[in-house]
């Protein structure tokens, strides 16, 4: 093979990135499009990979208080109407019931009929159906607070979609809490923010920056919204999590009153947070390279896979025996709170060909025995980040796996970390500002500067620019100094300053 | 208090059973009606249940070789028609989407806008979405079989629901699987039915009978339906599972077809097979009693709560303190496939009140600890399933609790048990049948017999006196002795006895 083809994704980054997510994902077989406008199948790799991120969520859920429950995936139009705001944010992306039969059409086949009285919303977000039942719930100070996440799917109508990271169904999980004042709604509404920036780092290896939303990109009704903010391989920002104050909006809305220690009626507050099968998208843009998927350890699916190796099948016994046996091993050995996931792939496939599906597969460590190997009471190590295999004692595997694994998740956090740095300026005119969105070769449309920098005084100033380079204020980050500064456009005093970005 | 209002439910179940369900899932917060038309709100102590309940479920699925993956929530019209009898087994309750985006009507709110091309059926059931990936993804004999589940929610449009039992929107799993032969199918069919068996009888504490759908009870669309059955405490039977052989109806109507090791092109076999929330229900109506829940100790989401009892602030922390260490000592004990579960319920109630919470909750164990029982360390142990309170030396406890749960959940098996062996009869004429199915007591309407089991020759022959009586065919027991027997109705011949009785 020569250069230009050696790599196992085509095209590779540099060629077509958008092309590229979509390769990587088929290579990986995560997931494809489905029959159905805009929905996706997430299939059995991409769907265990849920599963493991959903298991660390609910943990850190359920240690911060919070209990699962479950509402209807139906909401009727009149309660999604209460609050102006956010019905308004939603409406042109409703999916709506409004029949429950079918029977036979004269003109063949079946039309719905029995029509409802009133349209059914498939819930977007679900703070209305949830508020509704929390008016009910909430009557003292000694109800609260309220702490209930669900995992759920939810129906956003989109026209332009793209795997994971625009369907029309997703999955999420979404937590509605209320509260007795104004500072417990805010503090939990940072705390789950927390907890979401540690998930993306900790777990994910993916750095992400904590910051607040302008008014205009605020979740509708909200008072305030933060979120998490990650700089994909091509310098896009994604948004990965996000938690809204909602303030004492929805309560009013929707009555959500209790007597506080006086006996006297006062609206609660609530917040809600959400992250989704969208944190799948942003993994595989963070950490993938053009030979396809790279898990972090701590959240593949499978840790290791180990190649049996034998030339015929008189060697096949005593080689799968020796596999089996480091499997039992390697299963014992805890990582990341629970214990190692390792497979033994013994299909009968050509070793190339079986090698590069599981590097595509973005398995984090390859265990290749043959018949010298075991004679050695060795392994061939291959790691998927991109180390030369090396041959390894068993038992050295055996008591280094989970440094190795470690070391594995640290750099690709590192790596990651270190491409936002390098894309990342402080700007504070106009003409660099411009300078730095625009693509410098035209071939390469997408590669633009990154992360800019910059103090801003009103959004509302900056939309015609904004809207000219396609970029977006993502974020104004909460941890940063506080020298004040002018903006970078029309010289205003500013106190803060906000990431811009193009973004997913 | 007198006798008749000693219990904590009212009414009892011998005063009305059906109301005493509803009041029981009440009492123990599990869930509740929600503004959503026959959608219902599973609160955090149920919702605690389900996950247990598909922790193990899971565990077993994925140890017979099924892995998870998800498929849309939206059924194209066209799809679903496309098996006939199934399409006319569902017509009639399902929710249709025919529009989605939200405008503002002339007449005041919002309107439904953008009608779709084709209207999308929210899935009732996702054989005919799910076969038409597995459509793309079998093409050769090498590609099966498929094993795959599905954790859902589904609609089905139903005109009289009921908490658990029958409720519009339900939570579920679906596994769906493709095979190259039909023995292969068939195996599997009853695999999954011996896998529902057992989390039934293992984990629910509910003994069940394992026997075939007759043709007019089978799935829409299978060529086998097998399910289980379990008697409730009003001698009602349920069906709490089923497992569909659907044999090539599905595979023809959606083009699955391999190609065999020969080259030649075959249709696939396929099944289906799925429980639901309604499992919550049968599990509500086969425990408990009128004082509320009983939970079977290996599914209860607490095994235990601890109540400190303390005269004043001073006694407080030394009380406390005792029974934090007694909680932790409790959470290392295994049990079920993992630890203790080990709740402090230290709230500023009254002893009673809160007491009764924790029966009507179905609790397994409530400790009781005072400063007197910690000078003698010693805790009181309240059981729930009716053994008196005892006094028992902390470290004893600590020794014998899984002993004490274990005896807990087969005391429950056993009870259930003796309830279906008391009221299981075999009969063999029509005076007899109508008889046993005819309430003694027009007070008690609900009180009749049980199962019947009786032959018959063919369920056609039976309809006018089963629906006279309100009786259906449960199953015909798998398990059963070659002997031949007479339908009981026409004296015709009759190969296989069935279980006759009145059902939810």
């Amino acid at each position: 093979m020569n250069k230009a083809t050696k790599t196992a994704i085509s095209p590779t980054r540099a060629e077509d990135y958008p092309e590229w997510y979509q390769q990587v994902i088929k290579a990986a077989d995560l997931a494809e499009s489905s029959p159905v406008r805009g929905c996706m199948v997430i299939k059995p790799w991409g769907y265990a990979l849920w599963e493991n991120m959903q298991r660390v969520l609910d943990g850190m859920f359920k240690a911060t208080g919070h209990q699962n429950a479950y509402f209807p995936l139906f909401i009727p139009l009149s309660y999604l109407e209460r609050e102006a705001q956010h019905v308004e944010g939603f409406a042109k992306e409703c999916a709506v019931v409004t029949h429950h039969r079918l029977e036979p059409d004269p003109a063949g086949g079946l039309r719905p009929t029995a029509p409802l009285e009133e349209p059914l919303i498939v819930r977007p977000t679900s703070e209305t159906i949830i508020g509704a039942m929390y008016a009910k719930w909430v009557q003292s100070y000694r109800d609260l607070p309220i702490l209930i996440n669900q995992w759920a799917n939810v129906v956003r109508w989109e026209m332009r979609t793209r795997l994971f990271l625009r369907t029309a169904e997703f999955l999420w999980q979404e937590g509605h809490t209320v509260h007795a004042t104004r500072e417990e709604a805010i503090e939990e509404t940072l705390r789950m923010l927390d907890a979401y920036a540690e998930f993306a780092e900790q777990w994910m290896a993916m750095p992400v920056i904590k910051g607040e939303k302008t008014p205009r990109e605020r979740f509708p009704g909200a008072d305030m919204t933060v979120a998490i903010e990650a700089m994909m391989q091509d310098r896009k920002a994604l948004q990965a999590g996000t938690s809204h104050f909602l303030g004492q909006n929805f309560a009013r809305a929707q009555e959500i009153r209790y007597q506080d220690v006086n006996g006297e009626l006062q609206y609660a507050w609530t917040t809600s947070w959400g992250v989704s099968t969208r944190l799948i998208g942003a993994l595989i843009m963070t950490h993938s390279d053009d030979d396809g998927l790279i898990l972090p350890p701590k959240l593949a699916p499978a840790h290791a896979v180990i190649l049996p190796i034998y030339r015929d099948n008189e060697a096949r016994p005593a080689v799968l025996e020796y596999c089996r046996r480091l499997q039992r091993d390697l299963q014992q050995v805890m990582f990341a709170g629970g214990t190692l996931r390792v497979e033994i792939d013994d299909r009968d496939l050509r070793g190339g060909e079986k090698k590069w599906q599981h590097v595509k597969r973005g398995v984090p460590l390859r265990l290749e025995i043959g018949q010298r190997d075991i004679e050695q009471d060795a392994v061939m190590v291959g790691r998927r980040d991109g180390e030369k295999p090396a041959l390894m004692p068993r038992e050295s595997l055996l008591s280094n796996v989970v440094q190795i694994l470690d070391e594995m998740q640290q750099g690709m956090f590192r790596r990651a970390l270190t491409l936002r740095e390098e894309h990342t300026r402080t700007i504070d005119n106009v003409a660099d500002f411009r300078a730095y969105f625009t693509p410098k070769d035209q071939d390469q449309p997408e590669i633009h500067g990154g992360f800019a920098l910059a103090h801003f005084a009103d959004e509302e100033d900056l939309q015609d620019l904004l809207g000219e380079l396609k970029v977006t204020i993502r974020c104004i980050p909460l941890d940063q100094s506080d020298e004040p500064g002018k903006c970078f456009l029309t010289g205003k005093p500013a106190a803060k300053y906000a990431i811009f970005a193009k973004a997913y």
